[in-house]
């Protein structure tokens, strides 16, 4: 249910809370297959999301009883591919989300076989030929030369997600505050897309650098100050509005 | 149903998550009896919150199915008096929330009589012997020579609710990022409170002036630069930890 306190001033969903609902549907259906997050918190290993991509038709109005729909694409030794259909009880169609995760040793932090965890079952669970009607997540290129910082911000409590980490969905949301008001309040977010390279924590100053190659396209690097004082990126975000 | 993406760094579901969802079943309990917001708007009326209070004894768990109940205490002319148990489906108690609202005419933003919309069924809705087991919302009391500025903030695209102004569990959400983070990942907060004076809009510049008369009592002034540079106060919040 599109609840009106998770709506924006466009009386639409957002993407933030659209993306939140994603993650939460990822988990309850790996839950449900023994390899949610509780599940590898027991064996030591975590997921990490390493790329996500959403595409919206249309965001839903107030009120609209959505059916989330998610699936393993396929899963290899490093990498599972989890898309998501957003519809509504009667069938439409509101949009397509994708994404790419790595599993690794919580005490390493190396990548791990998802096929060595729960008897491979994940590999059983793939639905090969079920992909979504959209571009896959990719790298987010951008071109460095030409990055502007737009926005300096040190994270707060309330970034920071039950793993101790800067919510995944979080990036996208400041990244999304730092185009213009007026874009945001008269036209549409046609595509989202992240990609994750580390982790942030709380306390972090977080520079946000702008690419913006054309009037529709906002792409950001977004790289926390290190104790030496370098940036190291933390992640990519790309918003494309609609033309 | 607590989602664990709704969670903090502690484990526990966080209060922001927990007031929207309060705000979201007072519109659905007022909405099934004809007053919702989505009424009043059809009448060129709306809801203003005037005043909040949430007391947990303790945060739920991720998973935890919750069980929400809101009625209304009381509706006399300008002010209604709404409260919430927030339970699990055991009935287990986790807490309690109480809240003061006003109704107002959008065009002349005077107060309107409760009383006056949809025959008058509000005070036939009203359970006079139900309070909860909690203080009552307050101003806020604060004692204004004593503050301390400790953040400057330009509100952002994601601040904004349905309505064009700032929704009213950000400022809670600020408020909490503003404590120390020794105490918010190692101490629970017990109360919330919020007293709403005005609105605040897309792109203001928010003061917030901390009075911490005590180890555990953070208050803040919530302040908007207005346009001839003066602050106007839009609201107070009060954040009790558990000593």
């Amino acid at each position: 249910m599109v609840e009106p306190f998770k709506c924006d001033c466009n009386g639409r969903y957002t993407y933030p809370h659209l993306g939140n609902c994603l993650l939460n549907a990822a988990d309850f259906h790996a839950a449900e297959r023994k390899f949610g997050y509780v599940d590898l918190n027991a064996i030591d290993k975590s997921w990490v999301l390493s790329r996500l991509a959403i595409e919206m038709v249309e965001m839903p109005l107030p009120y609209t009883r959505l059916m989330v729909s998610t699936w393993l694409e396929s899963a290899k030794r490093f990498f599972t591919r989890r898309n998501w259909a957003v519809k509504d009880c009667d069938g439409r169609t509101y949009g397509y989300a994708s994404s790419v995760w790595a599993m690794i040793d919580k005490t390493t932090r190396q990548p791990v076989d998802v096929l060595s965890v729960s008897d491979g079952c994940m590999a059983d669970y793939a639905v090969p030929d079920e992909s979504v009607p959209i571009d896959a997540p990719s790298r987010v290129s951008i071109n460095e030369r030409e990055t502007k910082e737009v926005r300096v911000l040190t994270t707060a409590f309330s970034d920071i997600d039950v793993n101790g980490h800067v919510n995944s969905i979080r990036y996208i949301e400041h990244a999304i505050d730092c185009i213009p008001s007026d874009i945001l309040c008269n036209r549409r977010i046609r595509r989202l897309e992240a990609a994750y390279v580390a982790e942030s924590y709380l306390g972090d100053r977080l520079h946000f650098l702008l690419d913006h190659p054309n009037e529709d396209e906002w792409s950001y690097i977004i790289a926390r100050e290190a104790v030496d004082g370098d940036e190291r990126e933390v992640c990519r975000v790309k918003v494309v509005i609609a033309s």
